[in-house]
């Protein structure tokens, strides 16, 4: 039983996915914390602080341990972290002499902090594998629609005519930056976290560091400077990552239940939900999905950043308030990966509704063209004054703009060439090129 | 398996409590719903609308069926809502004569958000009772601790003696208030939702406004203006009301484990975790957890706020947002109720060592009452300059500043009596009375 | 010079308005500081713990002492606070006599705090009367468009029809709901706060609660029953407040914006920023403000429900955030309200555009109503089947479903008049009448 | 006049500094649209698009228009947008031949949000410098505490002691680390906006790729793939930094006011707020400041990810939202940055006190090394059950715990020599190495 909407086994599908949630179930989080006290009994015999055997035997009752979650949770709520409750169930697998080498000279951070970072390296992989999948949707998106005229809305409403392929491309920019953004993230991110009691490692002596580049070796980790029991910018810049992928993605969610109103029909989101009474209506809800987790992940991601303040050496507030935050930040990400794609790979897009929507306004949409195309020809003040004149003509009568100025334009232009709107998508190809390029530059980099 | 701190059976005990998840679960969730369909039937009847037979047997139906959870997941994925896929077993649970009356003029978010309204008020009470009962133990430590002086702390600095009883009183009179809120909460917020596909309850013709009474009725809901699919205020001010809560309950949290650190030792907190390795280590989960809920609630607060921009009759993306944020609020809040009461009646209290820490401030905590009690026999300034002196001599010489004063100043004040931190506690003895006199008020109202 | 948005000459006709403005910039705060001084000394006179004559010229001093605010800032930026700056300017400004008796007994935070709330009762008001004034405002237009057909919208898509008045009444409900919240606001935050350097007013005596008392009275304030120098439920509750009236105004300005889109065209916001190169555009700028100034109080709710930690008898840094957050909520919500009135008085609504709307659906809006009417001869299920089948056929041939189901349905139902949106809304007469009836029963309170 | 406390004439001295102000207020503002129409011109000069003279002519007016802020008031409360009332001026201060160049093709956003990233590389810089400045601080201060024993403090008790030296190294970690961030937040946002009115710059002809690079390379700016109107990950990632900052900050401030506090006294703030009628105050109001500047921007980051689900081509709400947060958050960073360098650089650190506090534990706070020490000698298990032992007697009579060990382990261990705590501070030594070896690194770069 659960009662947050993520566990939920009835809302589950809406705000969660089945991947990102093994990452982070129960089972995930013991799981991730063995493989820690695992490595670093082996860790501490490469360094000769306890015996090779007990290590291996350690390691392997750690690797066969199976954890009932609820055996933790008395423990866990006692002494605020799981670890001790753990560790005793991991001696108890022991045998009784090596036992005491288990968990040698660590601290439950230690432990609690190398396993998230062993779990979010698997959802950095996975997630990105969802982006670049995404992004070659998109990528082929902008190729397809490159030529196909749509109105842009600037502050909710029309503005002059562009590219669909564009308006793709100028969703697919940012996520290209977001894979951009990963080695960094890892770099940061993925690191051992390793400092003892105090954040010194006193109880293991010279040896420390020693033993901290080993554990870090074995689990493919970075090492810090120092330990980061208190500075916690790595994992805020992955929430902060994770916050950027929801909002573009919120964004897209955005345009398209704009786009999939009835009255403006351009779009049709494939996958929505239909009502039973109501045969008019296709319910955007991917749409509705990617803008809630967007706006969640906003709420949570100023959560973390109230988490940075950790007081000492170690502080339980603020590392209590990140549990509280981080895992619904990845799984909504992770969900909303997995929802976009299906949203956009099921897109019935109306390629002619798009181009009526411009052709229904007279030619307003194209009236700053016909300012700057009546300019080569005499002072833009005047072009603009008489396009002013020849729109309230055209509004008036409705009749098209093109065909007023036509009459009144003492100018040798085209206007009927010119009421094509994909003469008026501007340097919408070679922008479309620029990012379907860097698209390119990534995708060559896998 | 959870991947969410609050569901994880691992770290619930932390930030969960059983009574109240259980008004959150799947099947509380669902128990809700069919009341609400049940309900609907009859008060329907009640309005001739539909059979009184059928309608009996539908709310029989309602009220035996056992739903698993995850048979509504794929179609709560699908239509953005679990109604449709819970009506359609419903009705398959119903004969089939009845069916097509089940969820008549009805449309999802009237069961939804009716269903919630329904445990929010199972929730409202059991959560009053722990705070009043919570408020029972402060007033006792109020009454007990009366007398007992203990340094006040301004901006993290040692003020003037004050009681500890009127620490423990400035605890409680906030909570005291969190009380008196309740009924206005409810009276806004218990309200039946109903409108119908439209909100104007279209389908249900003349007889809509009666059904909306009798379903209120049978229910034990109030009726509002208007539906409130789209007007979240009842629904945000319980939340703020939520928060307002752990953020008292935060504030004790931050005082108890500012007063149990090591140098400080005026608490112990009972049921904190020890340190398997470091016997000196008591650590305050319990004030920690307090916090921590306190800050995830403040953040979540504000993601209802954003949810209130529901557009037109009914919202898809700003209702969901209220599905992921609210239910942990409401956990929080359950948790740190009973959190606190844990803490505070395991709390070991060192009045010497609050005394203690008066004392060995050698009378400069009292330096302002010094200059006061000088002030009425000579003018203030004078009274201060000779004080702000005196503390100098005192603080060099490590002696008492009264013995200072004795020495030098040239006024008959008692200076021995005066060392008596008692003497300096001012109005707390009044000031503990008048909130004492307001927790009993509400006592006898209960 | 400003660097915030709200107080920045160019941008503050967007975010602020002056009269709010008025009430929280440096002149108001160093005022009121200034009052309550001299009304602490009168206070204190009337318990005859100094002399009358002094509390006299005190009080007059403060009442004719100008500052300059930048005379503040050296002395606040190394206290934290103004008043000792403050306290010595106005002890500078009384004979020599008379200037220890300036501030006795008294507490940086009694003054500010104590000053705040006087700001905050002003700010009240003129809310409450702006808030007033658009609930007339919005009463009238729910009584003008009763009877005026609209698409009701859910979830983004086109659902049945309804009310355009009835969309406005709720608009209105919760706007009325807010101003039946405001005694109660009122009651909890309009308390003088009256404490001393401890919290227990040591430094008075026995005159202490007295003193209080007096002052209370003289400021027009109440008296809580325990100081609320860390208890901030009564400051968070207002500001809450203040969040859920801007939320209120942004889901307004969110119909709005999506119903003054150029195809939906239903509204035009009367006092729109034209384009000089685009004619077609009317940007609807308050509706942004709106919007934007909803979403900046939901961030700045959370960052004062932070602000709710106070620890122990008084918090600087849990203080200083609640100055950095509380004004710019006051001075939104002073925007949004006279940016809500002026944006709906000056609402052009196109009646027949909304007709029109619902015309254009063919009948498939009227779905749900032609299989209730249907399931008045047939059971329903037999009913929806039929008119899902009619659905298709007219979407099909794009004729009207209903005289597809005028062929089709073996049923003595008029479809012809069916077909009249008027016939399709509902209670939303009834409903209207409730809304208004609320709004009537406030006005009388007046 | 200002209403928000950043510009408050008597606040601003606590939360502003008047370097970064310079850059957000309304001068500067001005100044760096100007700037861009300037450029502008003259890179469209460039691409033959208009006169080369024209456009000197403009860049020259454009350099030399003196604006009062106040005259864009108006304009932009009704355009929602400084850009039109500012073009307005600009026009008429070119000579009339000239003045329809002005802007040529541009869109507002594409002024507004240039000139921001020009003012936002200037932030960078001066923040850069300030933050470079306090890494050097604080790596002095890491070397001269490097064997300097303070306890360490973990869930706020005490734990085992450690190097003040490498509690300032791990403070001077992650502000390295934020060092290390800044190339990459430069390039991905000091990039021109350039996109004209649908964002395919379609009123630019062939040219307008060629344009926005010279538009560029004359600003010092970088070239994005396509407009970011709507994609707002490079501004959020600066924002994000500046919380990171500030939450690291707080994060120093946060020790630094509990290690002030009296009862541990092991810091002195230099810079603290006297209390006058308390000297035993000394109230630690920079540290104060940190926590409070981290909060608030821990709170405006999540305001901005609410902004990042900017609709279609361009949003009025998601981009006005922006205003209102962006620069009190750059505001309070480099407030931040200046108050800690303030408050370190005059602090006051004893060492004795440091020492003290571990002594006094009368080697409770060794219990985990002797448990350590006595493992080499005997089954770890044994050894804890004997030091666990050996504590309670330690408590018991007040004796050191080594001098009972000392009594009762059977072990050659030097329980005297252990008693000091400099040999307990682990690998402190190589982590400062490595912390500091980092900054030397990034100090080579500048």
């Amino acid at each position: 039983m659960a009662a947050t909407a993520v566990d939920s086994a009835i809302l589950s599908g809406l705000f969660s996915d089945p991947e990102t949630a093994a990452l982070f179930d129960e089972e995930a989080v013991i799981r991730a914390m063995l493989e820690v006290e695992g490595a670093l009994a082996l860790a501490e015999a490469d360094c000769c602080l306890i015996p090779r055997d007990a290590a291996k035997r350690i390691a392997a009752a750690a690797g066969r341990l199976a954890v009932d979650p609820a055996a933790l949770r008395d423990g866990t709520a006692q002494d605020g972290v799981p670890v001790p409750a753990l560790v005793a169930l991991l001696r108890k697998a022991t045998n009784e002499a090596d036992a005491h080498f288990v968990h040698w000279g660590a601290t439950s951070q230690d432990i609690v902090d190398t396993g998230l970072v062993l779990r979010l390296k698997q959802a950095l992989d996975l997630h990105e594998t969802r982006l670049r999948a995404l992004c070659d949707l998109l990528a082929a998106m902008a190729e397809t629609y490159r030529a196909t005229p749509i109105a842009a809305r600037t502050r909710t409403q029309q503005a002059t005519p562009t590219s669909f392929g564009l308006k793709v491309a100028a969703w697919l920019a940012p996520l290209l930056r977001h894979i951009e953004r990963l080695p960094t993230i890892r770099d940061r991110l993925l690191l051992v976290s390793f400092g003892g009691a105090a954040g010194n490692l006193s109880a293991l002596g010279d040896a420390a560091l020693d033993v901290e580049g080993h554990l870090a070796r074995r689990l493919g980790l970075g090492v810090p400077p120092a330990p980061w029991h208190t500075a916690r910018d790595g994992l805020i810049d992955y929430a902060n990552w994770l916050s950027l992928v929801t909002g573009t993605l919120g964004k897209i969610g955005t345009d398209v239940a704009l786009l999939a109103q009835n009255e403006v029909a351009e779009l049709r989101p494939g996958a929505g939900g239909g009502s039973s009474t109501m045969p008019n209506k296709v319910n955007p809800i991917g749409a509705e999905v990617l803008i809630s987790l967007a706006r969640s992940n906003a709420g949570l991601i100023g959560t973390l950043h109230q988490a940075a303040l950790h007081e000492h050496e170690r502080s339980g507030s603020g590392w209590l308030l990140e549990w509280l935050a981080l895992p619904q930040m990845a799984l909504a990400t992770g969900k909303a990966l997995a929802e976009a794609a299906a949203m956009l790979s099921g897109l019935v897009v109306n390629a002619d509704r798009m181009r009526a929507t411009i052709e229904v306004s007279n030619g307003l949409m194209l009236a700053e063209a016909a300012s700057f195309a009546l300019a080569a020809h005499m002072p833009r003040p005047e072009a603009q004054a008489l396009v002013k004149d020849a729109c309230r003509e055209a509004l008036a009568f409705d009749i098209h703009l093109f065909d007023v100025l036509a009459k009144r334009a003492p100018a040798p232009v085209d206007w009927q060439a010119l009421k094509d709107p994909a003469r008026h998508m501007g340097a919408a190809d070679a922008m479309i090129d620029r990012v379907l390029e860097s698209h390119q530059a990534l995708a060559r980099q896998r």
